[in-house]
């Protein structure tokens, strides 16, 4: 059975990813793409590698009709995002993989955001899309909010720790190197490559990056108090990959037991032998994370380091992975693509 | 229906790209791998991207079984080839990826590899594998010689110009831009990331590079008079792609016609509109290769450039496309996967 | 004897070359720095590379006081730099790094620039900037006009061939290799680290890249009549540094022997012994032209490769070689800076 | 006055290095150049970025002839080094760029190096040469122990915190990134280009790195008890550059104050204004060391990131530092030049 699929958006990065995994998925086809300033225009002359592909034309939202669309995904700016998805049919099943629906609580959006949220009834049906821990409420939602992408590698080395109650809470440092196509497609100094190859550089420092109000929510669900990281993002002079150095407090033997357990019957994230520190390298174009643990000569203390890539395993491969629980396919459809390297 | 396959030569970059790309073929499933100084070792070790594939442990080529074995694709080093294959029982297809079996004239692989060939015999059986110009030879084979990856790229911009009889045979100039996986996983400084990135350098100027043998076999034969070109590759500091900028004399248009008529049909070989050129960045990770066409201010002078990745169309795709063949599958069978981009 | 100097345009990558340079000049201070959007800021903002100098806040052109200035650099967009070289003092020294007076026909330069020259009365006193050709001019020139990088780079290679006589005039092709710095520090959605890094595509085909107005002006002078190139840039994934492969009909080492002799005497013209050819990586960050020659295997023809840096030799360090020239300083002062590797 | 320097193990990225610094430096000149394997052999076959300078051909050790030599830069691997060096001329002026005698300790020696310390008496004289804490001592002395690279940028953010005391010392976590070029010129597969470009990867995490004995020993000293920092670096798909994260538990106003306070006169050492953090881009091809300071959201936790080229600030550059200081010379001789952007 195939999917009748939309996609908002479709002239960024993440829009672009998803028309690539869906090109070889069995079980969607895309009938409609929007992108606003580009409304008219092809896709092969907005990403010409899709040329290949037989794409429908680029619309405006308005331009849509949704009757027979089974699942939209919308790959839209945050704020722009809200207003839009709260336009949409009601019947429309959703995956976001903006920011606006991911904070439950309405306060912690306007503090990391900038501004109110503006659809905080639409808020209140949206399930976190992180797969792996809110699978049976994603297979159930409307709209799933997928998360951040350096907000999931941190959880995925991270959340089944605090559930198995193996590290200390009050001292997780979370060091993250994220390739440059987690910026977008947006016209910045920083982001050419004149600028940006040939060097790294922090940013957002300091407890600043908005994705640590998804940490603060979730870590903090999970542990039943506050829970709040330090978390430095670097950014990296290439295109694919985030590499997440986790320093924690605990004995590290048990935090790979609690990382390799949980993860055991999970089909896109592999635990390393103990000791082993995985690559962004080798998951690249892929929807699989690897994770590795290690221990410190200091007894007590441990280092967890995850890797994925954040167009995909981080955000429209996450995407994909929901909606096909949402539709009732096979969670791993289109999605078992091999890594490409080198 | 699903045919066993084996691969010779696993632990290199083709081999590597053999696998990710049969990971997802519907019709292929890997029960061989040989490597001889990593035999014993999982593929996780040698190229941990694979990690999440079952694959059989690497073996020495003398424990491989063959009996049960469909198609046997050789990822070896030029001249240990011709070796191994003509110890290989006689009843197996095999898709040979060296240049042991590229060049007819046994004369021309002395002159070229600096050696005299040593299984004569079986050159005498193989078919020159680029799949678009040798299809039905292909299907009745039972070694197919995979092309050069340069030299794939230089055909497909002018084989269909040498038949239609449109351009100048004695000025013809390519030249060539090579991503740096073309050469290997090969232990040389100059390939050493600290020497490559950041610059670029011609090698093997001056009419010495080996494909010019394939050029110099197929363009003359094509043209039923001796044709040579002027070929000067360049080493690129990306790792997947090669672009062909080849100088031409006659009609733009005419050359544009004769591309897109002869290409018309065909799958992977896209002809941009007229004018219009292409870049590597959109057919890496894929089958595919795009070709553009644009006339010159000085009148009679064109410009074709073609672009395709070279560990996939220019060696491991074209290889599966070959087995396709060979073995009466669909042809694009596992070879639809999208560009990688960004 | 320290001069005054005056950079106007110091926010792009010319300028901050120039000060890169100036800083360890021996007869050079900088009075003064303009850049329009800028002004007000200081250069450690603007560029923090920068940010152990101590040098002028930014202003704005018409805040200088150009009274106690000896010489002033010009890398402003072209035209702009008309009418900004329009009004500056009379008496001022000048060395421009724009496109504004390169071309000495104006109608010329409508044709490459779209418009017509607004300041033909300054043109006719600007001198062409290619030192080596033109040095006695430069040392008694009020106005210098610097050449395009590209132009710059192929001159090197062929100049000395076209006064020696020794190629066919009606057979050349320049196939251009161009790191990203030359593209400025514009926010262009191709330069962007994402859509450059990893691959190449070759742009202004056809004969329609500005520069050829250089070659044409410049060629068909010495030949002493009208000379026509074929010229190709492709946009390379790197920084700094342009690779001209040149492409030849005439006797190889009568070539080497030109290239050889003219450029004996010269501190920053090397050639390399017979068939070596150069590296764009061995002059990265200096202001020195590696150049090659090898013969084809088809006879007649040969391969010339030239290399330099497109913000040093090709633009700011050329200026600065310039006006040591104008200001009677030696003419290598502040350029035997060693080029970096790796 | 010029003074004559020899460099023994010249064919390795430091070596080269040093030679580039020396080629504008105004009071050294080379006389002797060694490289065991590639005696006899032009630099410019080498390094060809260096073609432009007039060298000594490369000899063997064993003939060079020291007599009218000042001061010899030692570039040679660990272990080897220690044989050379005992067998050097006593009064000859030494400047170490090896692990040999960083540490005081032989039995720290033999821990973090696996073998036992071979010339134990010419430890004892060895100076460790972080310039700016050891300037006196290295001044007078004739043995100095370069720094490890690594070891150096982790120092420069951390030592006068330790001297201030406003640092909690048993929570130290260094997160490195290393450019490429710190592992030398060594033929390693995960150093090529295409394993190594588009991805990162940690290495000697857990507390394995050689240089935590630099750490162990300076951070203890200076504190007058055990210090043991937590440390991970990562290989970075870039050439020259460190940036070291370091995550500290105290005021960070006053580790600003501290860092600012100290470094005020120091030439080379820059601490931006409190919050702002530097990149590496900002000091690549210099001998400057920028250094920046944030708080985190958390109270009573801030991140200093510190900033240096690996191979010149971390190694050559260092090492000319000191010579200057041993030589009685200006101690920024030969050192002020602007890093290289873009």
């Amino acid at each position: 059975m195939t999917h009748r699929i939309a996609i908002l958006g479709a002239s960024g990065y993440t829009g672009a990813e998803l028309i690539r995994l869906i090109a070889t998925h069995p079980g969607m086809e895309i009938v409609a793409l929007s992108a606003d300033r580009k409304a008219g225009m092809e896709m092969a002359e907005v990403f010409p590698f899709l040329r290949h592909l037989d794409l429908p034309r680029l619309v405006k939202i308005e331009d849509i009709d949704f009757s027979g669309i089974d699942l939209c995904f919308c790959a839209l700016p945050h704020a722009t995002t809200q207003q839009v998805i709260a336009g949409l049919p009601r019947g429309l099943k959703i995956v976001d993989l903006s920011a606006d629906f991911r904070l439950r609580d309405p306060a912690a959006y306007e503090k990391w955001y900038g501004q109110p949220h503006a659809a905080i009834e639409v808020q209140k049906e949206a399930v976190y899309g992180l797969t792996e821990f809110y699978r049976e409420e994603i297979r159930a939602a409307r709209l799933v909010a997928g998360t951040g992408c350096n907000a999931a590698t941190g959880q995925y080395a991270i959340r089944p720790l605090i559930e198995a109650g193996v590290i200390d809470l009050d001292n997780i440092v979370i060091d993250l190197k994220a390739g440059v196509s987690g910026a977008g497609r947006s016209l910045k100094e920083n982001l050419l490559h004149a600028e940006l190859s040939g060097g790294t550089h922090s940013y957002s420092a300091g407890g600043k990056h908005r994705h640590l109000g998804e940490f603060d929510q979730e870590f903090s669900k999970i542990a039943g108090r506050p829970v709040q990281v330090q978390f430095t993002p670097h950014l990296m002079p290439f295109n694919r990959g985030i590499l997440a150095t986790v320093y924690l407090r605990g004995a590290a033997q048990d935090i790979h037991a609690a990382l390799a357990s949980r993860y055991a019957a999970e089909p896109f994230l592999r635990v390393l032998p103990f000791g082993a520190l995985p690559s962004t390298r080798d998951i690249a174009g892929s929807n699989f994370c690897h994770i590795g643990v290690i221990g410190d000569r200091i007894p007590g203390r441990a280092v967890v380091v995850a890797v994925l890539d954040n167009l995909c395993k981080g955000s429209s491969g996450q995407a994909i992975q929901n909606a096909n629980l949402m539709l009732g396919a096979e969670e791993t459809a289109g999605l078992m693509l091999a890594p490409v390297f080198p």
